[in-house]
């Protein structure tokens, strides 16, 4: 297994209390030839689900024998374990509350311990910050070196988010297909992303319609373009992003405030008619 | 001395501007192999009392040899004089307006010095970006080896913030023991972190009042538990925080919005009467 | 060429989304050597003039050899080309829109490429973010080592944005000289800063005035002095800002609050007539 040290850091922490800046002394204190990498600090306070999908970002995008470290952590101080898992030559250190569950799905293998050996947990541990105490030591133990089993006993069974999933829906009595889904994230610029993959787009032209997550009164027909740039500035485009699922953008502004939907926001996706 | 080239950065220059990214060039330049680390960078334009806080989050917590660069620096350009201090191995280089109030505090033996030898500054020194022009060069010299002497004569009474202290009063006439402090930051989360230390909660149970700001008029009673997890979610609790101090929370909300109070607001805990 | 594998970012990607923390991902994959910095991750979305001016302020403080990336790429998926260019030992890896118009102006000599080669590509090439699949790519081999003609054929245009000149103009009749400038940024304090070198500022004693962006109706006048400290807290006051040009502050606030004014507004300068 390579161990280059690099470990990366998700939060939602933000970066104006020093609560980042202290992981990272823990870390560069245990594994001095660690290289830290900030990968997000602005997930929503406790945001679980989005920092799911934030972290499939970049997960696997990395060498093999990173530590990615992820702490969403709403539940510190209660029963929730400590999850440190290796998947794919790459590792997780997080509190066991689904934030993994979007990467889990792409691994061949799975393996997860319970983090409960204090040999790699700061002497004191506080009730309120197990991204400094516990997860951080962890991560470095790992970058260092230290096997996963050598931090707690195998843990079978790590919490999944209970996530909606797209699905096809064939034609009844020969009619077209349609697809249904969802969007999953909303990202910095307003784009809708949604979980619908583009190989279920490629042999049709297709009209795209979103709801609000309200109800199915307010329904908006985008196109399916191939860029943004084939339409105009300001106008609505569907097009498929940078993970292969189907995005809902407007180019150069924010289809997030245009329509007025969120995450989970429900998508179809019906065959164009030809007119006429 | 270990000179591990660790240089932290704390300021209040936000990230949108680059001027975090010309220190760091700046670093780089003098001393290529230095491995310059975000701290912090989201302090509110010149609040020096919350960098103060914020740096005590992690000083300590890196190697001996890091070098701690904080630029909160209401001051430029006027008379302030500019600080390198070394306290317990690690380096602090800032404006001298009082950043290192708290980790003094904890520090066995201070030494600090005047920065002035302009062998150790750019050749040119703008007028409103020492952060640039003095405080980084000072930085990556000291990571690079330069003694703390080099940059300029010993500073004998580095600015100290005037903090209010928390206080332990004893009960007249065999009355309760009464602790009075204040909150001392509002952190990311809506935290409201006190500077009441665990050791004066141990013995009893308490009460946790606060005062707003203004005056006495509106009093919120918070219970003492272990963990957030033991109150219902939206629910205040007062816990023992990260840094070993009493802290007031609501589990997975913000105390401060519930409360509607901020930094140096009053606390007080008073002995828990048994009902009945 | 010094390779230091110093690799720099700038993007309008913000910081929740994870798409930072990929192209880190991707240029450790390619380059596990390389040091990657955080240079400027909130220019506003799509604001590539922000983005010119903000590369300027770090560019050339770091060692030669330095790649500094720069995404800010309204553009993506048109046809806009992706450039790399070596400029006094530096590189740039950025969209071909306009962002190195102001360190390009700095360069002696300037040699520009259009990256077209897929070998130093992502094998797939996304519509939406060539960030990840073309520049952060294109940074990790230049920071190993692959010489920039490899990237792709000579660019001998890059786009240049339009910015506006300052201007010094002679009195007619002999009357005093003015000089006419623009703001080109508000910072994270709201200063704002101009075009207006201090070289022009030096022989005498100088009266500047801002006109809003919409007409010369509201005009402020403001002192030119040497320091912020030399007028009250809350003053306007003018000072030769940290790039060596005029810059409008109020003194521990916002000019850009205080005066409602922004980027593109007009400044004037006047020579200051003795009273009496």
């Amino acid at each position: 297994m390579a161990t280059p040290g690099i470990v990366t850091l998700l939060t939602d922490f933000g970066t104006a209390d020093g609560f980042v800046a202290a992981m990272k002394g823990v870390i560069l204190s245990i594994a001095p030839q660690a290289r830290v990498i900030d990968a997000v600090h602005d997930i929503a306070p406790g945001d679980v689900e989005a920092a799911a999908w934030v972290l499939d970002q970049y997960f696997f995008l990395y060498p093999e024998g990173t530590v990615h470290v992820a702490v969403v952590d709403p539940g510190v101080g209660t029963e929730r374990r400590a999850l440190a898992a290796r998947l794919e030559g790459r590792y997780l250190v997080a509190p066991d509350n689904g934030i993994g569950t979007r990467v889990f799905r792409r691994a061949a293998r799975l393996e997860c311990v319970s983090i409960e050996n204090p040999t790699f947990m700061r002497p004191e541990i506080s009730r309120t910050f197990h991204g400094r105490d516990i997860f951080a030591p962890a991560a470095a133990h790992l970058a260092s070196g230290v096997p996963l089993g050598e931090l707690g006993p195998v843990l079978p069974d790590p919490v999944r988010l209970d996530l909606p999933e797209p699905r096809r829906i064939e034609g009844e009595d020969g009619g077209p297909v349609r697809l249904e889904g969802h969007v999953v994230h909303v990202d910095r610029f307003g784009n809708l992303i949604t979980d619908i993959p583009a190989a279920w787009l490629e042999s049709h032209s297709w009209v795209v319609s979103l709801e609000k997550a309200g109800g199915a009164s307010s329904v908006q027909q985008v196109p399916l373009r191939r860029t943004y740039g084939e339409v105009a500035r300001g106008e609505l485009v569907a097009v498929i992003g940078s993970m292969g699922t189907l995005e809902v953008a407007v180019r150069e502004g924010s289809a997030a405030a245009a329509l007025a939907v969120g995450r989970r926001a429900r998508v179809l996706c019906e065959v164009a008619v030809s007119p006429g």
